[in-house]
């Protein structure tokens, strides 16, 4: 499949992705929906404005969902609509599209609409009612384990009946290259002494998750579980997600209810929705058979293979430094898949909305330099050491963090893009 | 002060409450602000369109937010417009009222904005962006310690230095009311079993935590903190909250992330949020003084009064049966206030939105019968006698809880009214 739009070969959003976002420029001022495909991106408001849907009968009576400043309308569309509209974008990119009069062969839609990627913002793509993120990243979960509980014990009882997970802070969550301000909090600077006493102070194990998330683009109600053979349909698409993890302030505070100021401050997600069809080519088994007897019944999938073979990689870049990769993992190190938990999620009745998203735990592998935190690189003792030299046990002020995660071949990649944020210094209270 | 509308004198919606809501009946198709007032609900979109807010210039620019389906645009205008809005509607309300044409004279406003509160149907007031239950009451905690680890150990040791709490689920936060569906899940059948493997049933332990919550009304900003001495002028107003917890769902999954379908599938506020300056009159000390030297000073208060002398109480009633009280507390009994929670909440720079909502945890007293769950009460093996002489362990179908607080004495009132939920039946699944 190839395009008359010239694309470049190592680009995360070839004709076979088409990811759906929320752009803005100094031009467009209110934030509209867009997709993007290669170095470019296609302002679908203006695009449908100008008839660019008109080949596309079925979606002509919901042409308003693209002059919203969030994707939720169109997610709510549901799935057959996602899927007609971005394989009809696809012809319409085509290099033999059935449909040149709509934007191959028009100039001045194609002046309108298409615009460098480089030359716009992206914004958070949808409104989020409720963002709840999982543990369901078996490695991360073990390796975190054993270095609190031994390995022994590393693993609770509950945790491969279900999928672990807790309600997270939805109002901070922020789009890729939103600067991350490290914060302050109450940290346990002594553990030994007696009686435990905390102090203020700015973060000193500042870490990162490496996750993804699932947006939610169909509703249920209060009171209705969604069946896990329906799951699937409730699942608009797939962001990168670093969920930025304070681990001091968390030791100290998260029994007996969970982490809460050691998350709340920040998670970055990639921008760019990748559709759940997009990611159809790269099913794969995640860790443990999703269909294995020892699950409740709610729980169990017709098919193994409800993860993705998705190569992932952490990167560190330190102020005035070059790149240091730290890490390659698989989006395949989840022991749940994404229908399990939002199966999971409503089984007692909680309704989800769209826009609601669900983060899927720490996606690390088994090797050494596959681990999705930093926590487990070094267990604060062994430091990784970066590119120019300099060692990092956890992040410091000017680090930029880059997750990449891309799936395909050259040519033809589908990729989240780049999940970017870089360390500032913690606000200096009275 | 007294009124030329027939208040009863019993109602918590006195002269000297008025607190705001959001309603909708069979005339009214659109949700819309209101106030209540004795029996009565005073429509503010409808006062405001007939020029009710005539006398009030510093409003008028401002008209539009009592035309929202929710308050959220009322509560962003800032407490000084909610104190000036709230002290315009007493004086139109008095019997010596200086705007007698406003509302006392006209016969015709009266006919179209005055409804009685039977003919109106509530709604959760306002748009819930994130929704965080704190755990606050020093007394619950202490008792579910002890029942879990015994007098020793029954507080952790971060419990007396921050107010600990975690994310909850916003999107099944539903007015008083709605019907509350018991939620299925996975329970520990078999505790002592090895290895531990849960059953799939309907919750057996379903319990209750008495609480009130504190409606936000001013953002800020993603990474700047709001300072202990601001915080309350970020409050809009509080409500009663039924946190609905089922204890052996919670049981099984709550390590090492805190509780999460255990809360997820209801929470009960009363729909009317009665604002800070209503409760000026009722400021008490908490539990200990959230000014005590042991406090980091961003958590410390130049008052050691930022709780309020609110008697609460619990009532069951069986289907077909008559009420039976089985508790009596109050709401100083708190640890930390929600100023303070506030500070905590933002300390890290986690930015608040208007509509946010706090709960406080539970509000146990120390004595027999003042306890805000059920738990706390039987220890599951202990059971309550009802009226009708059936016992209760936790809670049965059918069963209807009313949670009540009213401050004040006869005639004054300020009150929230009756926080009521009936459990019907869990789904049967296939």
């Amino acid at each position: 499949m190839t395009s008359w739009l010239q694309i470049p070969k190592n680009s995360p959003f070839s004709l076979a992705n088409i990811p759906f976002g929320i752009i803005s420029s100094t031009k467009i001022v209110s934030r509209v929906p867009a997709i993007a495909i290669g170095d470019h991106v296609l302002n679908l408001n203006a695009f449908a404005n100008s008839g660019g849907f008109a080949q596309l009968p079925a979606i002509l009576p919901h042409l308003s969902v693209f002059s919203q400043p969030t994707l939720n309308a169109f997610a709510a569309l549901g799935r057959p609509f996602h899927r007609q509209v971005r394989e009809y974008i696809q012809n319409v990119f085509r290099a033999d599209t059935q449909f040149p009069q709509i934007l191959k062969d028009n100039a001045a839609l194609q002046q309108e609409a298409l615009l460098p990627l480089s030359e716009v913002t992206n914004h958070v793509p949808m409104q989020i009612g409720d963002y709840t993120d999982f543990y369901a990243g078996l490695n991360h979960a073990y390796n975190v384990g054993v270095l609190f509980r031994g390995p022994e014990n590393a693993l609770q009882p509950n945790y491969k009946h279900l999928p672990v997970g807790y309600h997270g802070r939805a109002s901070s969550v922020v789009a890729s290259g939103t600067p991350i301000r490290r914060p302050n909090g109450q940290i346990l600077a002594n553990p030994t002494a007696t009686p435990k006493a905390p102090t203020f102070s700015p973060c000193k194990k500042l870490d990162i998750e490496l996750e993804l998330a699932a947006f939610v683009c169909k509703s249920n109600e209060l009171g209705s579980p969604v069946p896990i053979d329906n799951a699937e349909e409730h699942i608009f698409g797939l962001v990168l997600m670093n969920d930025w993890s304070a681990r001091d302030i968390q030791a100290w505070e998260y029994v007996p209810l969970g982490p809460f100021n050691a998350k709340n401050f920040a998670t970055t997600i990639t921008p760019w929705v990748v559709l759940y069809d997009a990611l159809e080519p790269f099913r794969a088994a995640g860790l443990e058979p999703g269909n294995r007897e020892s699950l409740l019944p709610y729980l169990r999938e017709k098919q193994a293979t409800n993860a993705f073979d998705i190569p992932l990689e952490v990167e560190i870049t330190n102020a005035g430094g070059k790149p240091t990769l730290i890490s390659r993992s698989n989006a395949k190190n989840l022991l749940f898949s994404f229908p399990q938990m939002l199966a999971h999620h409503t089984i007692t009745g909680c309704n989800m909305n769209p826009g609601d998203l669900l983060g899927s735990g720490t996606l690390s592998g088994t090797e050494p330099q596959t681990q999705g935190s930093i926590l487990e690189q070094t267990n604060g003792k062994n430091p990784i050491t970066l590119a120019d030299g300099t060692q990092r046990l956890f992040l410091e002020d000017g680090d930029t963090v880059t997750l990449r995660g891309v799936a395909g071949t050259e040519g033809s990649y589908v990729g989240f893009g780049d999940c970017v944020g870089t360390i500032l210094p913690a606000p200096k209270l009275a």
